[in-house]
């Protein structure tokens, strides 16, 4: 029998779900309709796949056929922004079809699960990278130790858009986007919370890039590390209610985040005001704007450097220089808020090139007793992209997900209404052929204390 | 012929108002019907005017008797919470009634200018203290300097519901609250803009308390003032589009902000994220858990000043020890805010005493050249309060308003669509009335540099 499969939304980074999804159609039996806002470009790489593939177009805004190709399909696969999911999960449990994504449980997708239970249905969240990758790896982990008769007392995960080494090397900040820039720019503004010790520790924003951590990553050196707004929600899906020490976090490499902390400290990454600024202010006008008046004769970038207490030759002050804060060109952005104007800026100093390759990097630290002895596994995972459509990110966001929608049309997986990706049974298979047909695959090391 | 007055709202800050409006009904021939949600403590207070005022009890949610009541009115009077205010605007425009509040004129209010103007209505906003007297007087000024032929160069105006100095004196910050503390506790929390000699100044909000002036108020002594977060609005309704200067601010005691400053640095405003905390967390577990961790074993306080580069013994650490944040006084709140948790032990220890009198001060500065000569005139207002119901914030919010109500139903109000006391013939008879009746008046001197 035929699972007809419905991918709505392929973007940049579901390259690697087509041609996974392209992969098993035939010998899975599916007919895969991908519905896509500018299905133009993915005509030419389903023609040769007629037989079981076909693109329509389709805007989130259309509900009559959003409805009419949930209706027609068995499985609904998601890679549009995660604020449209409620949406279509609402589509889902009308027509009693399943669902996948990789986005976060929402409040609003938490509320449909007795409702998907009722319809028989799956709707299955985060099973891309992070959440997703990070949950199914985790989750071994913690099995593994626990089998061993392992308690844990310290449970660290950090994980990272990045580059290539190679792409790092014409960029102090060896930071490109690799994904959404705006999510970059506002990452972290608010509380962030975790464990340690038993002890809940809260960060505010304007110190969240001044306290980070160094880890280092076999193969690749040394990354630090800052923490994500809330690590405390990973306990209860973890099954860790009792651990003293939870934190996750997202990495960059050293010096990223002290320069970054320079940045949101003097204000330019605030989101909520527009500036009344006009398109051709430059961008020592709007550094200028940020400092305290003076009537010291001081160079600007001398000034910005006292004010924040800087070293002028360090490199903090060397990023910050090399974004053009301190040159005479445009922000190019009427009435704009200072986010909004860093991001623009950012967008071109930070686009990654034709030639460049992405990497993603993941990292799980466990402290656990066995035997009275304190042990630390270390957990790395590296994937590099291989060209600029099949990125690292659109390959562990997509792969995971497809093989997860595989299990589901197999009927494999039975648990309804919605789930996560913290199940072996899910998850074992998944990270097994990650690792056989992929090559991803996490490095442990593990160490008595 | 009777006009009909309708007001919604009677809170706390309304006393003054009502007995305003009572004050001229049988004289202005005037029918007041006070609508409120709790109208049981207004019965009394208009048993003895029943010839010409009613209370009805009425709530935001019954759009029907809203729709009715403006219907069955001449002119309505809000002192709802401004978020209600396009509700009740919309149903003004329906039945063609005039408006009058004590609100900022917000976008939604914008839209209806010319629908007003349609409806032969004036919609008359920003007529309270601030925004409302402040308009007033700093228009009566700024046009008085240009009859004198002066060229005004600098315009800076500050604001502050504060304290009589007797009702200062048992705490150090010398603040207590004399309206919404949400308000106060989340002041600033975005970027504050002005212009200083024809220069854009943006202040992000971690430095908004750390960069404050200090001014001298006649017979009160020294405040100092923080800027608000949109002085650039100002310009264009005051006529002032070229002016190099121009800023408005908050106006706090000496020593206030600084201690604020240590409260935002420390992350105790912030909104945004709730802290999973039990009710039963003190307040030292709360502060530790900002802290970084340590392995010294120094005292929490210590540990604080530490951190953020306070001295031990100075009046900061004091400002923070008098509220009880070292203490192991519980938070009272379970997953809440910092703010949340903050603005309840505000609430406490900034409460207003029954014998407390609360004082409004405003102080205007205008820089101006005359006959090539540089001018500086400062013109300040000092209002105390009479008692707990008769405070200083219901008399200047309140009486303004009465008195534009008043001249609106006399047909001397002919402007329509969305108007705010920027005009002469306005604001000249209310500033006369407010001298004369209430002796609320300004205190005006005037210097050559």
């Amino acid at each position: 029998m035929t699972s007809r499969l419905l991918l709505l939304g392929a973007g940049r980074s579901a390259s690697s779900l087509i041609e996974y999804l392209l992969r098993y159609a035939p010998t899975e039996s599916w007919f895969l309709t991908v519905a896509d806002v500018n299905p133009a470009h993915l005509a030419p790489v389903l023609a040769a796949h007629s037989a079981y593939a076909r693109v329509v177009p389709f805007a989130i805004e259309n509900e009559k056929l959003l409805s009419s190709l949930v209706g027609e399909a068995d499985i609904v696969i998601s890679m549009l922004p995660a604020l449209f999911h409620p949406l279509v999960a609402q589509a889902c449990v009308q027509h009693g079809r399943h669902l996948a994504t990789a986005s976060y449980v929402s409040p609003e997708i938490r509320d449909l699960h007795e409702q998907a239970i009722a319809a028989d249905i799956t709707i299955l969240m985060e099973c891309g990278l992070d959440p997703g990758l990070d949950h199914m790896s985790a989750m071994r982990a913690i099995e593994h130790i626990r089998a061993r008769g392992g308690r844990l007392t310290s449970f660290k995960s950090y994980c990272g858009g990045l580059l290539a080494p190679e792409a790092e090397a014409d960029n102090p900040w060896q930071y490109k986007f690799t994904w959404n820039p705006r999510n970059v720019v506002l990452a972290g503004q608010s509380t962030a919370k975790y464990l340690e010790k038993g002890h809940p520790r809260f960060i505010p924003y304007q110190q969240l890039f001044a306290r980070t951590e160094t880890l280092t990553v076999p193969g690749y050196g040394d990354y630090e590390g800052y923490a994500n707004r809330d690590s405390l929600s990973y306990r209860a899906p973890y099954g860790l209610d009792d651990i003293p020490t939870i934190l996750r976090g997202t990495l960059r490499r050293p010096g990223y985040c002290a320069a970054w902390h320079a940045l949101v400290r003097l204000g330019l990454t605030d989101d909520t005001v527009k500036l009344d600024n006009p398109e051709t202010m430059t961008w020592q006008e709007l550094v200028e704007a940020y400092l305290p008046a003076t009537t010291q004769q001081l160079e600007l970038p001398l000034r910005l450097a006292t004010y924040l207490g800087l070293d002028p030759a360090g490199e903090v002050m060397g990023r910050l220089n090399w974004l053009g804060l301190f040159s005479e060109r445009p922000v190019g952005m009427a009435n704009a808020t200072p986010a909004q104007l860093l991001e623009r800026l950012l967008t071109e100093k930070w686009a990654l090139q034709p030639h460049d390759h992405d990497l993603i990097v993941m990292q799980h630290l466990f402290d656990f007793e066995l035997n009275g002895q304190q042990h630390r596994l270390t957990s790395s995972l590296t994937v590099k992209g291989d060209d600029a459509t099949h990125t690292a990110m659109a390959k562990t966001v997509g792969l995971p997900l497809g093989m997860a929608v595989r299990r589901l049309a197999q009927g494999l997986l039975t648990q309804r209404g919605v789930v996560i990706p913290v199940q072996a049974d899910l998850y074992e298979p998944i990270l097994d052929e990650l690792a056989q047909d992929y090559a991803i695959h996490f490095h442990e090391e593990e160490a008595m204390a």
